[in-house]
């Protein structure tokens, strides 16, 4: 048979099992998270129709779209009616639009999906990946303590997942517009060149972006100039350090007033929410793209990483839908990257292949028994212990050493002996340990055990 | 702003919340059972390389494949590179095939995703749709031992999922072939011909078969025929039925008994994996497409619901591989057409829109309070009760509503008496009853309340 060579599109993560196993444990505490804080889940299809997906002009080209056509449409002319969904965003949109009159409002909904853009390939850059969103959308109006909620579940997804220690920083549109307005500069647009100088200040230095803002390009004055870098510069250390820095900015405008106040509110719940005040603080740089979100801005960073940027991103936005319906939906959300996260995660060796899923292997030790075999499978299963049985006859030293190889950590004999005394042998092989035990005693023993490992985190050495 | 209609392509089944709950209860407790029987998670890009996905001719037509192009391809002639997976074994096969040196066999993969098919738009039929599939693969050879396993996890599933009886139908490729050549049938596209005419059984009744096979397209003697008929008749009703069908077919070619052989050691060890006599029989009609399947075949149908067609098929075939490797590489099994399977027991009644997986709603009576209810929801969650706070001032009865609305179970009150006394007013929305506990005991009478609620099974009346 003429053969073709088996291989994967450039820009795919795909993983072997314990790695999946590894990257699905990510994604699962992530949804349980998202769910303990009352998030419903919805999921789009994959494709949606190009005009539906495609009505904010540029996007196009700025998204590196995939177009979709099934083999009949693939022989006629045009643009394709399909393409694959590039965030979860507009789907959300849609959706929302869509199903508008059988949804309540404040409608809170989370999405674990895959979403797709024809980026350049390149190390680090994928074509394929999750995204996982939480949003609450309103009708007509949102209150402002769902901003708050935002950084309470980002609080309880990182802390879970056990990466290391992590800030969660603050900012508010209107605070950053009214600060600028208050220089003179009115100019959204205007807005926005400034900050994406500033936002080079780690990679030029400080001189560097000084120079470029007060010369021929922006013609700003010397002390527009310092105002603007003390500004961006403001980090807290504490809750107390936060309200004391905002406190000192001064007075401003009506729109900075009002970014201000929702700055201090949101502070005071996250607080309340119990989120440690050492894992969110004020940082007057973050922006988040100018066009888009129009209060509360998050990101959030690995305190001993911060060359992986921002793990976790959202903020406020004014209406979700104007492209497809005339009702105001204001929202607030945040996403996680989770197909790159896994992999400057694992990059970064904070994150390691899992064991695996598989908690027991019954062995085979004489063909004959092989009933007793399967019933003992049947019991660990009933037990909820997930089992593999060692089907095909073989030595025993290979049947461990499989156990071993799989990360499978519990190795279960069942030898002539042990079936007279009513009992298993089991081998422990993350302990190297052996034990035997009392067969109706069996899955209350290994559950106890499994329990514990649970409890430590995801991480491991090595 | 000019709108665009908020609308999703035919063929796809978009879900609201409760249903999408509903939907993903099924998903998970087939994913459980797939890991309980040692099964090890992998998942694959959506896209493959066209050349890669299509290697077998005539698929392209036949599957209704979706290709797929990036703005920039979609500028440049030729043939699409890129196209939508229509199964999981395609790639299943290309997995194994690349990463070969990387998996110990037999290898024990689940894969739970959606496919893509350009089915003609009609009501039933999807165009994006999960698949459930576990396949167990061999290197050169794989044990008939495995081929047992498959019925077991189909019964653990289907028992799990509460949708009724159902009977697991048995049947060995080898053992029809064997038959038909001791007919004189020997050609595989002939035998093929007549189990399609013996499929129109129920539709067109005995006699018209029997004309069918008698005329002049197939000229078959009447013997012929009548032994056709009365073998494809067969069925069990338990196992000692089984076992005596098989004895009473007579002696047949060697093809014939390694079938019958085989069939006879699967029931055996079925039987000894616990599952139940009345969930399989012996079936001799099911052929499952003669070209892929070579050994044991497996359809499943619930008693109750004939018409919903086989809810899992799966079977045993030779080389899952040949088009990427020339490792041999036998195979074993089964796939749940979930999103189907999904809207057809929705159709039939036997599933319907789930409680919300919001478990708690904690109300709000008094806006100076809110750090109150925030802590009670941050108590909550950390018992691992998902909880939705009211963030929006507003009258008690409409938030009540709200949670009755919206399938939330527990309603939390937490008014100036509670607070004083340390209590919490719950309200059971589906009991319709009322009850204070303390603070401290709030969590695990909840769980205890929600852990009984979780026996049930998923189907509910209404």
């Amino acid at each position: 048979m003429a053969q073709t060579l088996a291989r994967t599109m450039p820009g795919v993560l795909e993983l072997l099992p314990r790695d999946q196993i590894a990257f699905q444990r990510m994604l699962d505490i992530i949804e349980r998270n998202y769910r303990l804080y009352g998030f419903l889940p919805i999921a789009t299809p994959v494709m949606e129709f190009s005009d539906v997906l495609l009505t904010k002009s540029g996007g196009e080209t700025e998204r590196q779209v995939y177009f979709v056509q099934s083999t009949g449409a693939l022989e006629k002319e045009g643009r394709p009616e399909l393409a694959l969904r590039f965030d979860l965003t507009v789907p959300l949109a849609r959706y929302v639009a869509e199903h508008e009159r059988e949804l309540s409002f404040p409608f809170r909904r989370y999405q674990i999906q895959r979403v797709y853009r024809g980026e350049r390939a390149q190390r680090g850059r994928f074509r394929e990946f999750f995204q996982c969103d939480i949003d609450v959308i309103g009708r007509d109006q949102l209150s402002i303590r769902y901003d708050a909620e935002m950084p309470a579940v980002i609080h309880s997804v990182f802390r879970d997942l056990g990466i290391g220690p992590f800030t969660i920083q603050l900012n508010h549109r209107k605070l950053m517009r009214g600060f600028f307005e208050g220089l003179g500069i009115a100019d959204s647009e205007q807005q926005m060149r400034v900050l994406r100088e500033v936002d080079k200040l780690d990679k030029r230095g400080g001189d560097h972006v000084r120079d470029v803002l007060a010369g021929p390009e922006f013609g700003l004055s010397g002390e527009v100039v310092s105002r603007i870098l003390d500004f961006v510069a403001v980090r807290s250390s504490s809750f107390e350090d936060a309200m004391q820095k905002l406190d000192a900015l001064g007075d401003g405008s009506e729109t900075f007033e009002q970014g201000r106040a929702e700055l201090r509110q949101v502070l005071a719940m996250v607080r309340d929410l119990g989120v440690p005040e050492e894992r969110f603080a004020l940082n007057l740089s973050i922006a988040r793209g100018l066009d888009y979100y129009t209060g509360m801005v998050y990101e959030t960073t690995l305190d001993e990483h911060p060359d992986i940027g921002s793990i976790c991103s959202g903020g406020r936005y004014d209406n979700l839908a104007g492209q497809y319906t005339r009702s105001h939906l204001p929202g607030v959300g945040i996403s996680i990257g989770a197909t790159r996260l896994f992999w400057q995660l694992r990059e970064a060796g904070l994150i390691s292949t899992a064991d695996s899923s598989v908690q027991v292997l019954v062995t085979q030790m004489d063909e004959t028994r092989m009933a007793d075999y399967l019933a003992l499978a049947s019991e660990l299963r009933a037990g909820g212990i997930a089992t593999e049985t060692v089907m095909e006859p073989g030595k025993l030293g290979r049947q461990f050493k499989h156990a071993d190889r799989a990360g499978i950590r519990f190795v279960a004999v069942l030898g002539s002996e042990e079936l007279a005394r009513g009992t298993v042998t089991i081998k422990d092989m993350r302990r190297n340990d052996q034990f035997e035990v009392a067969r109706d005693e069996l899955v209350r023993t290994l559950r106890v055990e499994l329990e514990q490992a649970a409890i430590m985190p995801v991480t491991r050495n090595g």
